[in-house]
């Protein structure tokens, strides 16, 4: 894209015949893609050929088509609250590699048991940029902006259920939060918090 | 009131003549009485022998008429985020007062320095019932939840802006809350939460 | 967890290799574990060993892995308005079973006929604490907590329709209640709702 | 109006001088006029002459203009749940007597006191038509409608703080009732459950 | 039921063996029972005997068990905007005649045509009681008010889409109608319309 | 603009200040500009000079400065339910006239008392454009869109109170219309009705 | 219908009886017809002479029967945001066809590439009148509204996911648009736009 | 803070004793200090000490207390879409400032004039974080988005009417931007987003 941010296709809703014809195209100018809520059902739908050169990963529904460039460590970690946070993070992780990031990943330290979180503050203290992926109460967003001074990036998930249905609560929470400087994008959307953690580290060259 | 409880006359949207019936009844009846959310403003209108047995406490809005048992402690300790919170602790705080139960009171321990919550937590911890008190995101709630084992009834206030404004998101992240056996009760309603925690220290003996 | 009490897998949205790690786990430790919203369709996923040490319970969706304590009456009464929240009694029933507290169950006494509810006030006063499941327009938690002086921990369920529909109508009831001391949970949330009366049993050691 | 129900002009909004034009015409006319919403501080800027015809109540905020019928006792009982209701009970009250209709009045019987209910429970029987008056979370409409079998008509009332500032509660509490048969008009529409009562009342002749 | 009004069975969410428990009862007692919500394709798991008993109507998913009364005219019409709201029609119906009520129906009538609801103006005017069903805006209620002056009693249903989608538009206007005397119920609520409309008729014996 | 269309300065929320600078350059440039939501209070505090040039109406709150040109009729009905929607007819009239366009009005058509719409009908049908304004639940929008073939655009108002407070049913009522090609704008504006009916005026041309 | 504008069918959740029923009535008549939301799954249901006559487009869901007349061009331009948008871009599209309009298309100018638009915009502004067709948030009506002059038709569609889902975000953005003169129909509503787009056709000649 | 970044005093809802306390404090302790939400009104409660060493800015309510570090040029960019937008690009201004940050300042390129924002590319891709503020459909966010590469923070403002009321729609709009990488924080929360830029600048040393 003119921003220099790399773009990606949105499979869901796509057809098989659209889903082929962007692919080809990428193919025939040899350029890298990403594809994003691609779910594994329709990899059987591709021809062979394309099929053979896409990386798809089941928990984050996102593929990698063709060869981008190889990750390195850039200070990017993501941490999340729970086991079923876990596919939005691998949007973000994969959004990251596609665009040559490496990112760190810290997993089940939501707040009702704080001391996980605690024990490996160095560590989070050690980032660049956090990534945050919180579903239910979101709790988690103000407790790590409190101890941290890198930007936090808040992403919302739609796990809980009740009031938390969708990921509201959370979404909510990140916004509200008493803790200063803490952003947030769209619930469930570890894409674009991706795509804003590579805005950062650009700002930062 | 049949349940044993007390009752408390909720002062707005009353008419002066309608509180001069009452307080009068309960001057009669010799009948101490709590009035929530009366406004200072509106003492002057009530005649002098009347206002002369109210004790009334502008922070909170409250006032005791008469004069109820002595308060003694009873383990009920209330705690609170920010500064803004606190006309509800003392909606709530009065409320056991005029029950005869001296509260404990722990404020300015939002979680946005969570190093002030941790520093107290000996404190929090020896606690038998928590009243937790937070506007904007209610973090405080889930961390104060994972952290110890007495009851902690929840109190959402209207303190914030935005998407926060009315404290809808404060009760949403009580109700949402990944830490378990939280319970809540209405925005702003100190009350209500002191007379839960009522029944529950009458459930205990 | 830290607090003291049980903790429990929430099953929904975990993968069948994420739960037969969870149960091994705890096999190879010798714990007994809850399991929730683990729908009766999944058991037939999980090894023979694994699921033979498996107590599911269909209505309530909940399974007891291992030998938790022989449970003992405590106290507790779980009260319902109609057939259709057996669910959620259900899910807080087992989840006190696990604990070592053996509750009372009252249903049916909706307040469409008030006479049933009536009928069963001594029962019902006789509760240490009592948890109060309804859907639809949750009347039962105001004319319960206007009768009996126990602690009332309201579940409001998704039972119902139109406006109702999801639970809301139900937890707003509660949370708006004229009856003072009432507190609630989240929607369907029997478990924390068991938890809380834990909380309180522990309160009055 | 051509259905044959009285009309009625709201006050709220209208100036003046629009105001002065339409009493002067009814006037004109010797046709009796209700006025609903007329705040008592905007009698002071009519004409001495139009003023001196308007019966004006300051609760309910109604005005009666010229000579309605006498009101004679048709079977229409008004019951609320407490004192704040009144204002709304006397919106009803009036707009019954305009049209020749007396109603009975039956206070402060909300369901947190459920036996000055039960204690009232053979008038209530008695009546041919209930419009039942209540705020909060509106439990009073299911029990009522649970006990007595004649047209009950709902006036959610917006009284009520937290969730049910506005009166979406009570309202959806009449909604959702689990209680078959009943009937809701909008919050605060005493006007309107009056007009539906005396739509009855004809319905019945 | 205690109130004299026939009762029924909220079929969805019953299990069979509820529903076979229940039928047996009501056979044993023989007792006829009305059925709501009960999909066609349920049928098929009920035992034979119970199944010949009951008059099952696809349209309304109805069903009604055992032989109740024969019905007659009453004056009560039904009348519905489009071809999509007879279901909730056919409930409320099939809820009439349960209980010795043959009611008229009027289909086709919405506003947009205006003409063919004028057409049949003399018909509606006629009727005693009148009970409107209408989706999307619910502009029908409020011209139907304005030109009869029976009892109107609304029912919004679900039929929309997009702002409409689950029918709150349609029960918000029926709510906020500028016609006078229209009373509403829940959204899809044929059932409970039906039961209003029978309170009345018992109301003008 | 770029657009062809008249700018407006929306006069609530600017300063005196900021009001007198937007006049002044104005006048410099003798450009006649169209003011909406300006106070009446707040004429006083601008300088007689300035004032001289503003013709303000109190009732739609609008002001035009300087001479713009003569109004001609085009074509373009403005047609309302009440009394209460007269101040967003106004503005609508306003934009249009200083826009040279002078619009029919038609007033006091809300369909609880359809025959006044009926009797207009003749006039409503010789329009090229309606634009129609209408708070409460708006069913005036339907009505009118059943019997028109002329563009049509909506205006709810915030008229209304309960569930209505706001204008969201009304311009629901709009969006969710049985009657095809109505279209509709924001609530309660008058000013962006009649830049659509400018914009399909010079479409005609 | 009586304003002159062609009636459609609303195909979803019509029964195939209903669908066979109108169809023969058309052939009878010889008269054209347009179904809309016709899945095609449901074309097989249909008998094969009625099919026969059947012009059905997979993409739009919409469905031609008999033959309607050819259509020309008329100014009128369809522009989307995204491949998303496409259904309901041929929804508006072919029902403008069924009335003998012929409409220019331009997809794939989302503001996210806000150049792609800026080349097309010579094309846009030779439109008579614009049917803007985006979901998200929507952007692209603002900026459309901004640069053209011609009516703009806004038809928010349900595409987004998060806070967008729906399409709420989408018309909220059309509604509250700072660019003046905008409309809007509702959320996917391609018929409607069109039905409008039709309206002002007529009114310019 | 712990974090390293600035401390504010939010002012809204302190007693002036409060904010008295809070300024002598910081006054003993050489410390600077930034009020916001401070009232121009609530000036004159001050102590003449005190105000002598605030400076107070009447437009985004803010004070600085002492004298913080001087601030310089660090590629921070204000953009807002007009002149309702002021306060709130005034409360993010100064709060870099009192962090040393001197941001510059873009106004008035709101999308309906596209032009005006194009003319000030250049300006816009050259700073390094972007923070843009608007309210009502918000569409410049997704603009500026899909043309420059750098952070852009979001801040949604309560400008706005109708559906826009409160921010919620122009909040909506950053959240569902179809443009990558956006980042939001709370409507009007100019300070939270300047916050937020520190964070980004400190990531990037
Ligand atoms: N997982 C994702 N979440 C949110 N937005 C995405 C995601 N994947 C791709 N996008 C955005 O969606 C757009 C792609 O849409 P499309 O052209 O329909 O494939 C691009 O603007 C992407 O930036
Ligand atoms: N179709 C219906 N819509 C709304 N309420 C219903 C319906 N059918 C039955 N009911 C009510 O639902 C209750 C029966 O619920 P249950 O005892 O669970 O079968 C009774 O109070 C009925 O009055
Ligand atoms: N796709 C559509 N979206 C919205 N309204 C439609 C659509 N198709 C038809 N309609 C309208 O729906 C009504 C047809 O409903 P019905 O008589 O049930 O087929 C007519 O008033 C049409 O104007
Ligand atoms: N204008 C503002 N908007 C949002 N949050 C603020 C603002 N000013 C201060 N804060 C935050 O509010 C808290 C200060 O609250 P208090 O301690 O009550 O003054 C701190 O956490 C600040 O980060
Ligand atoms: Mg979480
Ligand atoms: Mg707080
Ligand atoms: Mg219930
Ligand atoms: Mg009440
Ligand atoms: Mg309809
Ligand atoms: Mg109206
Ligand atoms: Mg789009
Ligand atoms: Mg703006």
């Amino acid at each position: 894209a003119r921003t220099g941010l790399p773009e990606a296709v949105y499979a869901e809703g796509k057809t098989v015949a659209q889903l082929i014809a962007i692919l080809s195209e990428a193919a025939a100018q040899d350029r890298p893609l990403l594809l994003t809520r691609l779910a594994t059902s329709r990899l059987a739908d591709l021809p062979p050929d394309l099929r053979a050169n896409l990386d798809h990963d089941a928990l984050s529904q996102t593929a990698i088509f063709g060869t981008p460039p190889q990750p390195a460590a850039a200070g990017v970690t993501v941490v999340c609250a729970g086991l079923a946070d876990m596919p939005v993070v691998g949007e973000a992780v994969r959004t990251l590699a596609f665009s040559g990031v490496r990112a760190q990943v810290v997993t089940d330290v939501g707040v009702a048991g704080l001391w996980r979180l605690l024990e490996r503050l160095d560590e989070l203290r050690a980032a660049r940029i956090i990534i945050a992926v919180a579903g239910m109460e979101g709790a988690l967003f103000s407790v790590l902006a409190g101890l941290v001074s890198a930007p936090i990036i808040a992403v919302p998930t739609s796990v809980g259920h009740g009031v938390a249905t969708g990921g509201h609560v959370a979404l909510n929470s990140a916004l509200a939060s008493c803790a200063p400087g803490l952003v947030t994008v769209n619930i469930d959307n570890g894409f674009g918090a991706a795509q804003s953690a590579l805005r950062i580290l650009h700002a930062g060259r």
